[in-house]
């Protein structure tokens, strides 16, 4: 049977200041090191293992996924790093504190930025000190301005379907550290839930999230690895 | 012109007890951390970026690599890791004190083991504590039983023509993070080191070495990034 794990990355220093991160690249604090510590031992505790890991381009994912492969002794195991698993894009927001925004823009607004489902915020303006379109790690990546939950489910899914699906296809187990938009364009997808709902699902931080799939890669079961 | 940098792991927990180590898989120790932090501040100071790392299935070398990329800003870059980069095995050796080595079989014969090009050290009995034949991460692969530096070199050279030289010669910048051994059989085919040579050339823990390289991939220069 086909052994998906998906984890959000642990705090961030901007989870933690309550500002839009997007793909602005922050460092993960020192509770979420311990969020991927205790991610990797309880792996190791619950005896998961896997096969392949893919992750995003960003410091947080990916410095997660090496703290918990190091708990679970796995430092070995492949790791693909792709943009297509990246937080998504924030647009202008990026870098505003969230409070502050409600404040000026009022709540309903930012709401709507937040959890819409299609909705993106107003574009980043070019050239503005979170613009990461001349950043070499995404050379030859059309960088977008901003993205809605739908824009991001747009590039994750393909990405999906390129890269994870055939390995889980293959036997693979498979491990993925992301991040909370570009797991909800996964859970989405494996388990089926409405536009209207996924954007309401929190994904918490750290927290290993494990999908029993069958051989069509349908969901059988989806749970926190900590509840079982 | 392409460029490589290449790295041995900060200092394990064996290279402290002065133990045997080879293909078991020892933690770097705090100052190994320190030293792997210390390369990855000196390669950034001195403005060295890459476009691809190469580093062994060995937990030592891939955690010297992720901390050295994290210095930089760099933990986006990917990175395949290959047993072909792992350190020579020691064969029997594999765990032994040194200097109680030294006492048993007598220096002399110490020195052929350790220094000589091509005779390995006894054969690690199967079955023994150390034997990693059935451990999952070399599945597919004849895990050695004992190995010359010659040996090494053998399964060294067919990864470097294979993947690192093509990697190299598109202009990708290369850094590897590796073993005193695998790296002697990169150093000696760069450098054209003689046989009886290469066998005393140490390389330190955590110092970047730099190679200028023609576009044949033959030496032009190779340096320790410290002393420039």
């Amino acid at each position: 049977m086909p052994q998906l794990v998906l984890i959000r990355h642990g705090q961030s220093t901007w989870n933690l200041e309550n500002r839009f991160t997007g793909w602005w690249d922050v460092e993960v604090t020192e509770k979420g090191v311990g969020e991927a510590i205790a991610a990797g031992q309880l792996m190791k505790a619950k005896g998961l293992d896997f096969d392949q890991c893919f992750t995003s381009l960003q410091s947080r994912a990916i410095k997660t996924l090496n703290i918990a492969l190091e708990e679970m002794g796995r430092l070995w195991l492949p790791v693909e790093k792709d943009w297509r698993l990246n937080e998504r894009h924030y647009g202008g927001l990026t870098g505003l504190d969230k409070a502050e925004t409600a404040a000026k823009h009022g709540d309903a607004q930012v709401k709507i930025w937040r959890r819409s489902f299609d909705v993106p915020p107003p574009p980043l303006e070019a050239g503005s000190a979170y613009d990461l379109s001349s950043d070499r790690r995404y050379a030859g990546i059309e960088v977008p301005a901003t993205e809605s939950l739908k824009d991001t489910i747009a590039r994750v899914l393909p990405y999906w379907d390129a890269r994870i699906a055939p390995a889980l296809k293959t036997g693979q187990r498979v491990l993925i550290s992301a991040h909370g938009n570009s797991l909800r364009a996964l859970v989405k997808h494996l388990s089926n839930i409405p536009d209207d709902e996924i954007t309401g699902l929190e994904i918490p931080t750290g927290q290993p999230i494990v999908y029993e799939l069958d051989d069509a890669l349908a969901a059988v079961d989806r749970y926190y690895l900590s509840e079982r």
